[in-house]
Parts: structure tokens; C-alpha cells; sequence
């Protein structure tokens, strides 16, 4: 039998909340900040591979990071790599994607899943996605992996879903990272769900509502006469690319459609978004330190994530609460809630000639 | 005329306080820390060569830091390069290289300066090492630079000297550090200096003082027959080097001789021993930080030392009273305060599989 299901892993991304170890130049889903042996763009592609076929698996990255791409997962085809030659945030790539992927087979089942996030369970992931690919073959729905929350967390967008006894739930809102009084609501109520940016749909359903929300950029590529995957239609699309509207695919489709459906889901999910994720995602020592990297030795030092990706010794004294990160490019030093800061120290960087090492 | 001035300048030590770019591989006499564009050794030999011959300034350090030195001062001959096998503190190789140059010039005036101190005012520290060579020529003596006290510091030995219209006063005591208390009765009372390790005299005396003060390091050195400058004698030096007492010449010498007098001078010394005392000596942004490396920047950060060797950026959030620095080996973090205990850091790293990092 032929199996319709196909992946699309999004991997354009240039976080800088991971700086000093995500720059521009490497980011993020190409480093193994775990240090499992296999980077984070690496596991999300194992972890697909075991319920859709290796050469259905197909990765969004920008034009810059093919290179690294191929490097990580050399046994992907030409064909797989969509390669934007500007970031235009997750719809235009994800309409993209999709065309291609229906060039090949009208009937296909996607998953759309995040390069850089971590999953603990894996068993219970499969289990959630295959019900939601199962799903997608029959209705046109839109379909969503919720991950159910364990603590009122701002660094998460939210999915309102209405009750029912189906394990498919209807979504009500979308809704943006929360304040934390908010938040709290949210975690209380149980009508709400972390957005782990994980979705499911057929390649015929995603067009559609394609056309139905976001008919200019539809029209756009649907435009292009030659098929997708040709050099000339490849040519033609990499043209107009830069021209459509820059959205998300929550902001362009998800929130507007009334065809969504969640499957509310456990899997020890974390999108790893920052340095604080991390400490709280690792193994700490009777001081609550994390440490990765060796000899590292503190003294009056409690719950710090002590990080260097470089062959040295580290030594540190009275530092509670705080990030080091050491790289070959930079040193970070702050305290851990002062993660969400790391952007605009960044940018702060970039104006006073560092731009290099960021 | 012929100069009979010369020069001992000790270049042998091995200090952890300013790990970790002080290093046993590469010792902080062999840094430009200052970023002067010249290292410490090579300033002080800048320094001496003003009225010392070059081919009259000795070298003494360690056989490990001989190709270190000839690299750094390309001009010395290997006859002027005095390399210990083994570390015995500070009397043992002023007596060797004591002995070379009387082998040179049996009326040789000496100085015998550390490689690795700062001195501000030139002018003011040539008047005064002029003074004592002149001294050293007529009398037998054995003359000591001593530094007038700017603070009640517990980091330094002091020497008290009896108070007279000479330029040269007689020394009555040399102490070790003290404790603060102790150390704020010196600084009030007037009769005592820091003592700078630059010390004056004439072959003759030095040797003499030896004899009588070290009787057995003497014998055990004069029982060599062939001179120690020929390939013969110093391999026989070498032989017996690491048996003879392990002592300084403070301890050995000067707290024993009564024939010591110390000039009390001012020409901007530090023997810049610890980060702080770097710190101290460098000049501060509005925030009283220093920071040496491009680019650094500092958020909610004070009175801090922020040093990296490499070529990165670092960016440091909330720390006041700080000492940071990065090297290609290690990475240090700790309160300034803790700079004594820096050396504690350095012989446990070496105790945790560090060994290479120190």
C-alpha cells in the first residue's frame, strides 16, 4: 500500500534567545545542546522517519542553512530541501511546501512539526500523530497536537478548545503568549493547551484554506505555470517569494478557520526556548546546578547553568540563578530571568560592532 | 670607561593568583596584561638596559621558559640566560648568577629586579637604582629599593628601616605580610616601606654574604672546579642545583645581614599580584568597570574586571564587584574579594582532572 504521509520539517529559524550557542550562522536545530549525539534537527527527523517514509520527509530551511542541512541529514534529496531565499515566517514556506508535496501525491497526509523542540515520549507522540494523519486522510479538518500544560507558562501561545467526548477537540481561540495572570486562568480552567506548533492536515484541506484565507498569496503561487518542483517553476517562485505577505501559519489560517480540531496531548514536549527551558529540562547537582562542560567547579554558586561549548576550565564563585554560556564567539553571563533579555542584548550587540558574533 | 653595572632580572616564576592567564605553560612575566604592546619581562628590561649594558642584563628562569624568553628578548645571548632545572626560590640562582658574572667582572655592581612588577615613574626608579649602584661600588653593602606605603596593604612585606638625613637608611627589620591591624600601625607610623624585591650590591659582597649567611649553599657551589660559564662547570652546577636549600633571599640573606640599607622611593610601583590590583591600576568606565576585549558590554554591572584574551564578544548582566576573565583555557568567575583564593581554585582544578588548564 502507499503511504501518503509525508513531513514537512520547519528549519529556517534564527532564534537568538539560544546566544551565545545559536548565532545566525548555526542556529539552534543544527547544535545537540543536550548532548544526546544527534543535533535537535536530527531527532525530529528520526523521530518522523518512524511513522512516514525517509524520502517523504521534506525540510523548509533558508538558503543559507542547505548547506548545513545536507550536512546533518545527508541522506536527504535535492527534492526534499525547500529552500527560501528570504524568511516570510511559517505560511508562505508552509504553502510552498505544500504545493510541492501535492505535485507528488494529490492524496498526501502532512505533519508539520518545529526543527527545535524536544520530545521525551516519543511512543506517545507516534500515538497522538498517527490518530491525527488517520484523521486527515478522512475530514477536511485542520489539526492540531495540544500540549497540556503543567504550569501557567508566558513563553507559550494557548489553544481554547470546547469539551467533548471525541478525542479530537474543537478549537475555539488561538490565542497569543499570555500574561501571568492570565496564564493562570488558562492552567486552571483545563480548556486550554500549550501551542507546540505541531500540525496535521491534507495537502488538499491546507490549499483550500489556503485559498479561502489567504487567497492573495494563494493566487500568487498558484500563478506559477510550471510545476513547482521544475528549475523553471523553482525560478519563478524564488522571484515572487519576497513579494507575499510575511505571517505566520497560526495568524494566516489556523486562527481564522473554523474547520480546527486539537488533540490535547502528554509527551514531555519543550520547545527548549531558552536558557531557562534548558536548566529546567536537565539533571542538577545537590547545588541545583546544571553543568555541562569539563572541569567546571563552583563555589557559593546555586542554581546556575554553567555552559561552555569549548575544551576549557571553568571556575566560578557565588553566582545563584545565573546563565554562563561560553562559546568560541561569546561569553554570557546573566542572571536566569533575565533570559527573555538575551534578544536585545543581541541586538545591543549588533549596534556596537559586534555583529560578527551574533 | 668600562660599566661595571649588571643586571639579574628573576624570571623563573610560576604564580597561580593571576591564573587563568597566568599559566604554567606561559607565566604572567611573560604577558603584556596591560596591553602595552610589550610583555612584562621584555618592559623590565626596557627598563634596566637604560643604564645597564644589554649584554649585561641576565636572565635567570626556569629551563622550560628559556625558549619563552629567548623569544621574547631575541637580542640575549645564551650566555646571559641563567636556566634553573629545577625551582629553589630566590637565593640559589642569585648566587649562581652571581657567580657568572663574577667570572665576567669580578667588580660588577648588580641589580636584581622580579620580571613581572609595574613601575610608572622611569625617571624616578633609574635616579634611585643609579643612587645604589654608586653606593654598591664604594661600600659594602647590600642595598634594597623600598616603596613609601600609599595604603595599609596586608599583600605585601614591609621593611623597617632607623630613621637618619642619609639618602640610604639603615634597615633594622624585614617582615612578612601582615595582618590589616598590623599592617595600618606600619603604614601610620612612617617606618616602614614595601619591600619591591629590587635589590643592589657588588659581586664581592653578595657572594661574601653567602658565605657567611648560606655557608653551605657556598661551599656546595664553590666546590666546583671549572668555571660555571664553561659547559663543564655548569653541567656539574646542574647536578647538585636541586640539593641545595630551598630558601629566599629575603629569608636567606637580608633578614640576616646587618649590613642593609634601603633607599625609600615613589615611582608608581605595583607588583600587580592579583586581578584586583589590576584592576586597580587600569582606568574605569563611568559604571567603575574595566574591561579589556571588544566588544563588551555591561548591563546593571560595577566595579567590575571583565578581561578576555580572545577575540568574542561578551556581554555581562548584574554583577557588581566582579572579577571575569577568559582565556583560550579556562574561564574564571569570582567576587573580587575572592582574588586571594584564586590560587585555592587553581590546586583544585588540579586535584579535578584540570591539571592541563593551570
Amino acid at each position: 500500500m502507499k503511504n501518503n504521509n509525508f513531513g514537512i520539517i520547519m528549519a529556517g529559524g534564527v532564534g537568538s534567545r539560544f546566544w551565545p550557542l545559536s548565532t545566525a550562522a548555526n542556529p539552534k536545530q543544527f547544535h545537540d545542546i543536550l548532548g544526546t549525539g544527534r543535533t535537535f534537527l536530527q531527532q525530529t527527523f528520526d523521530r518522523l522517519s518512524q511513522i512516514i517514509p525517509h524520502d517523504q520527509i521534506y525540510v523548509v530551511t533558508l538558503d543559507e542553512y542547505v548547506d548545513l542541512t545536507l550536512e546533518q541529514l545527508p541522506g536527504l534529496s535535492k527534492e526534499q530541501i525547500v529552500a527560501e531565499p528570504v524568511g516570510m515566517n511559517t505560511a508562505p514556506c508552509n504553502l510552498y511546501a505544500a504545493m510541492l508535496i501535492q505535485e507528488k501525491n494529490p492524496n498526501a497526509n502532512i505533519v508539520v512539526a518545529p526543527s527545535d523542540h524536544v520530545i521525551l515520549d516519543e511512543k506517545t507522540f507516534l500515538t497522538k500523530l498517527s490518530l491525527a494523519l488517520e484523521e486527515a486522510e478522512k475530514n477536511d479538518t485542520l489539526i492540531t497536537l495540544g500540549i497540556k500544560p503543567t504550569r501557567p507558562d508566558t513563553g507559550y501561545g494557548y489553544i481554547q478548545f470546547i469539551e467533548s467526548k471525541n478525542k479530537l477537540k474543537k478549537v475555539k481561540t488561538f490565542t497569543e503568549k499570555p500574561g501571568i495572570e492570565l496564564a493562570e486562568v488558562f492552567y486552571k480552567s483545563g480548556e486550554f493547551l500549550w501551542n507546540a506548533g505541531i500540525f496535521v492536515w491534507n495537502v488538499k484541506t491546507i490549499i483550500q484554506s489556503f485559498q479561502t484565507h489567504l487567497p492573495e498569496m494563494a493566487e500568487s503561487f498558484q500563478s506559477i505555470k510550471k510545476p513547482l518542483s521544475s528549475p523553471e517553476g523553482k525560478k519563478e517562485l524564488r522571484k515572487l517569494y519576497g513579494t507575499v505577505q510575511f505571517v505566520s501559519i497560526d495568524n494566516g489560517i489556523m486562527e481564522k478557520a473554523d474547520n480546527v480540531y486539537v488533540i490535547p496531548s502528554s509527551f514531555g514536549w519543550s520547545d527548549l526556548g531558552t536558557w531557562k527551558s534548558l536548566y529546567e529540562n536537565l539533571k542538577k547537582d545537590k547545588q541545583g546546578n546544571v553543568k555541562k562542560g569539563k572541569p567546571i567547579l563552583t563555589y557559593n554558586s546555586n542554581k546556575s547553568l554553567v555552559y561552555t561549548s569549548q575544551n576549557k576550565a571553568v571556575i566560578i564563585d557565588g553566582l545563584e540563578n545565573y546563565i554562563v554560556v561560553d562559546t568560541e564567539n561569546a561569553l554570557l553571563i546573566c542572571p536566569m530571568d533575565k533570559d527573555q533579555t538575551i534578544k536585545t542584548f543581541v541586538s545591543d550587540l549588533k549596534l556596537n560592532k559586534g555583529e560578527q558574533f551574533t
